[in-house]
Formats: structure tokens, sequence, C-alpha cells
């Protein structure tokens, strides 16, 4: 370990640092330039040597030497979730194997919040953005102003349609149809759908999944129920509450984790038997479903892997490599446990 | 929502700002830059104008004038767990009230990826660090080096105790005697403690109120365990589950989350009773410990709170302000649920 062998001291200098190599101080500083002509041992030798001596170049006067800043943003809604931080996990990952960093921004589905935060990247901060919407307000024009400064941007899960942009999604429509025609067809005869935000690009394609499951088996929309739900637990739980116990519903599809997790809750106050008088099945990232009690019935979105495809799409646009597609839909794992289990 | 109206078109340089200002290019610079000597409407007239022109200031050439990044940096061993997300949301909620960036590192355990990201932030990209540690290698003097470069760093959780820097911990010595000093006292006799890695300053603290709660009450070594697990949880299932055949502990105490999730898979899958024929305690931030199968007894460490105070602190320091301690000891709470219920 010699790597540390200028410890205790200052810093070096640029000129120090030439002087110590014998060398000028226009050939060691175009060492620590991207793309120069430099012959790679010299480049080698002189990079190993500032190591040793304890030369760093200022990161902002070579940012505004070559205008790159080797960082990326993540913006959104919430951090402490399973799902948002499995993916920027694989954000991270990949950032980091591209030599970038990771800067990362909670809007908490502030709409000001996120235009706040977009605008404050206008100035060259990052190189790229990856953003799940807040999912709020009609304006968008701060996205498209990114564009005008040559600033690219991949969403993820939560996306603004009207914005021709990158999008890696997953199969929202398709995997609620089929969790629900499951239920159908498996005798349930009045199935709730609980969920927050359903103008939210994801929260409405699961709810057309959901509905047009029904319409496929000929069920009037008397015979099942869409529940407004709200962000804040507890008024969740009083709205379930009130439906397990006036509508009583032998079904429950959970557009969100937390508000299957609050069924659960509602259900062991209420000794609401899990599966016996209701099922539950619920978007879910939760890498315990399979101890909970009763075990969870998921459908899971491939978390880590869209936060991976959305940063690798990033890069792809950073490297100037053409895109074979704009959007990109992954594939979501429906995981039956006792939560659904028919008797 | 005036604030677009140089939509669509580019963005104006310095000189153009000035001339639409009928300003020179000196005071309109001086707007852009803190501590500046210029009338504070003037200021405003300036920036509000800025924006509504489209001219956004190149933030590098700033940083080099001034030689602030506004931004800082968390490392930590991993993000996708339900501490780290929430100390993260913590750090990051406080860094932008102070109108900072955060950058996360994830150094997934790995010593050398720990000296590389720290040994990459020399060069002033951020302002200051917020760390939780590898817990790998002794030779720790590249964080000594920050120092030298004036980054300040706070270290939360995980710490390096041989390095004099402020630290965020909980009370991992009380709180893991006072639990397992319950399970004694309602009569549990042969109590085993799950530890990843006892070197590392909190599974040690941990381990040592574990034995000490043994020694208050006369109980020797060979009456109690202490299982070393592994960070792989295929590895870590086989050793928890040949300790529960041929050793029959009466009760776990877990040092960390992901092995009391495991316990429980043991015991559901080798169809032993938690509580029945072993109590099961664990450190854990899980929100969902109430609805486990059974309901799960934790430790629960304040991880938002941790954040928050470690970002406090670095931001103290930032500000120059002086601090009334160095080391900061958050309380952590014991939850008895259902899988340390005595009969």
């Amino acid at each position: 370990m010699s790597r540390f062998i200028a410890m205790g001291k200052s810093f070096i200098n640029i000129k120090e640092l030439a002087q110590a190599l014998n060398l000028s101080t226009s050939t060691v500083s175009r060492a620590f330039r991207d793309k120069e002509d430099i012959n790679p041992e010299t480049k080698k030798f002189i990079l190993d040597k500032a190591k040793e001596l304890g030369y760093y170049p200022n990161i902002y006067a070579s940012n505004l030497r070559g205008s790159k800043s080797k960082t990326i943003a993540v913006i959104m809604p919430e951090l402490a979730n399973n799902f948002f931080s499995l993916a920027v996990k694989g954000i991270e990952r990949v950032a980091q194997r591209n030599g970038y960093h990771t800067l990362v921004y909670v809007t908490d589905s502030i709409y000001e919040k996120e235009v706040s935060i977009v605008e404050d990247l206008y100035n060259g901060r990052v190189e790229g953005i990856i953003m799940s919407v807040s999912g709020e307000g009609n304006d968008h024009r701060y996205i498209k102003q990114l564009k005008t400064n040559n600033i690219p941007l991949v969403f993820f899960d939560r996306v603004y349609d009207d914005i021709d942009l990158p999008k890696i999604t997953t199969d929202d429509y398709n995997s609620c149809f089929n969790a629900t025609e499951y239920l159908i067809e498996n005798g349930c005869k009045k199935i709730a759908f609980l969920v927050i935000d359903k103008n939210v690009s994801i929260g409405n394609a699961r709810m057309n999944g959901f509905i047009d499951a029904h319409k496929k088996h000929n069920i009037s929309p008397d015979d099942y129920l869409i529940v407004d739900c709200k962000n804040d637990l507890d008024e969740s739980y009083r709205i379930i509450k009130e439906v397990l116990r006036s509508q009583k519903p032998d079904a429950l599809v959970s557009s969100v984790e937390r508000l299957a997790i609050t069924s659960y809750r509602v259900c062991a106050d209420e000794k609401i038997s899990i599966p016996g008088e209701v099922k539950i099945i619920g978007y879910s990232n939760l890498s315990i479903a399979d101890i909970l009690n009763p075990s969870f019935s998921t459908i899971t979105q491939p978390a880590e892997a869209q936060g991976t495809k959305a940063a690798e799409i990033l890069f792809d646009i950073l490297k100037h490599k053409p895109l074979a597609q704009k959007d990109f839909v992954l594939v979501s794992h429906i995981i039956h446990r006792k939560s659904t289990e028919f008797s």
C-alpha cells in the first residue's frame, strides 16, 4: 500500500507535479483531459505519479474546460420504499460502472418541488436525468426546456404520456388484467380495486386492466368497486375499513403496496379472514411477502431491472448510440400465495 | 405561469442578458455570485429577468470562482434496505432545505470500492461527506486525507472507531443488553446471537451487550451461542438451520434484519414454532413487523432521524458553527410482539 506516501502533507499543484516529473505543465495537464493527444504510457506514468504525490486536478476547472460533470440525477416521488430504493440501486450501479456520479432528489409527489428540482439542473450540474414523475400538474414545459439545453431525460415507472422521451415502464395494464381475471375465474363476485391516483400513468393503466377484465367476463360496473384512497395512511385505513364493512367485497386488488399493507391491518383489527372472507393481491416489491400473515400474493415489478435499464438507455444517449426503440416495457410477475388461496 | 416565456428558444448568454437589462456584464455577473457587493433589489431584478429570458449561469464556471459545489455525498454499504433508504431520505431532505444536492454511493460493503469512492471525492466535487462504513480493511488513511483537503466527514451507524470525526450512532450496546436480559428474565435458557460481522463497530457493540447481559445473570458462555453468519443469504440459511437443529436454542437475537427474516423462513420450512419453540427478536426498520407471521419483535433504530442528524451536523460544520459534541447516540426502541411472547 504505497498509495499514501504524500500522507500528512498538503496537496501539490500541477506545477509541482510537473517539476517532480521533469515534464512541462502542458504535457502533464494533457494527461488529465480525455481525448487529448498523449502517449498512453506517458499518461499512465503521469497519473500514477499524481496519485502518489497527492495531485488532484480541480474538478470544476476540468469541467469548465470539458463541460462534463460526469454526473446524472435521479428524481423520484419517494425513496424509502421497496420499489424506488431498488430502482436507485440499479441506477447507481450502472453509473458507477460508467465512472459517473449519481445525485438523488425526492419530490414527495409534489409538483412544485419537481419543477424546482428540474429547473435547478438546467445549468449543467448533470449530463442526464432519470425521473419517475410526481404525477401532478399538467404544465410540463419545464421538462421540455431540458432538450433546449441538451440534457437528456429518461422516464421510469411513473411517466408523462404527453412527453416524447424514452420511457421504461412495466406491463401495468396486462398484469392487472391477469390478476383480476384470475380472481373472477376462481369465483370472486365483487372485487374492489384500491387506487391512490388514477390519473397518474400507472394508476390509470392498472385500473383499465382491472375494468377490462370485468368487461371481458360481462360483469357490470355495479358488481365491482373502484376505491379512491389517499396518500395519508390513516385516511386510507378508514376508507378501506368502511368499504370492507359496508360493501363486503370478496377480493381486493391493490394498485400500490401500502394499500395492501393497510388492508392487512384493517382485516387483522376487524377480524376479517384473509383469504377466507377476502382475497388480497397487490403490486409490491416486498421481499418478505412470503412471511406475512398470511403470505401475500403479489404483482412484482422488476424494480432494479427498471433502474438498470433506464440508466443504460441514458448512457446510450450520452454515448450517442442510436436507440432501437423509445418505449421499453418490462414484464411483472404474479406470484400467488396464501392471500389468494381458494379453498 | 409566466415562467417560460423563453420557451422554445435557446438559452441566452450573459452578454445578451446584460444588453436586455441595459446593465454592464460585470454588474449582471455580480448578481449570480454570493457575498458580492450588490444592491439586493438590483440583484432580484437581474435574477428574475434571467429566469424569464432563459439565462442560466454555467455552474462549473461559478464553482470554479467560488469553489462551492453545493453538493454533499452519502456513502453507504447498501441502499435497498429499510435502514439506509430511510437514512438517505432524512439526509436528502436536510440537503434540499439547505439548497444542496445529494450524491449517493453504494459500496456493497467492499473496502476497495469505499477507498476508490472517497478518493474520487478529494478533488472538490462535494463540500462534505456522510458515511456508513464498509467495515473492512484497517488502513483508513484515505479518510484522513479528506481533512488535508478540507472536506468534512460525518459518520453514521457503522463507524471507524480509530478516526476522530463526528459520529451519529444508536445505543447498540444498551439496546442489545436490554433485549437479551428480557429473554433471560423470562426464562430463556439458551439464547443464540446471530451476527454477520462482529468486527464492525455496531456488530461488536451489540455482541458485547448480548454477552454482558449473560454475565450479569452469571450465565456461562457454554449456555449461550454466538453464531457467525454470512452476507450470502443462502449460506446464512444453512447456518441458522444447522444451529436450530443441533443446538436447539430457545431464543434468537438477530443483529441485522435479514438474519431474523432468514430465521423466520427456516422456522417455517422446518415447522419450528415461533414463539412456542424459539423466540425471535432483532434489529429491524421493517414498517410491517406487525403483520409478519407471527408479528415480529424488533429493536428499531431511528433511521431517518440518524440521517437527519448526520446531515444537520455536516451543515453545522460547513457553516462553521462550533459543535457542542462529537458523538451523538440516538436511542433505539424495543417493541415486543408475538415473536417474543411467553405463554
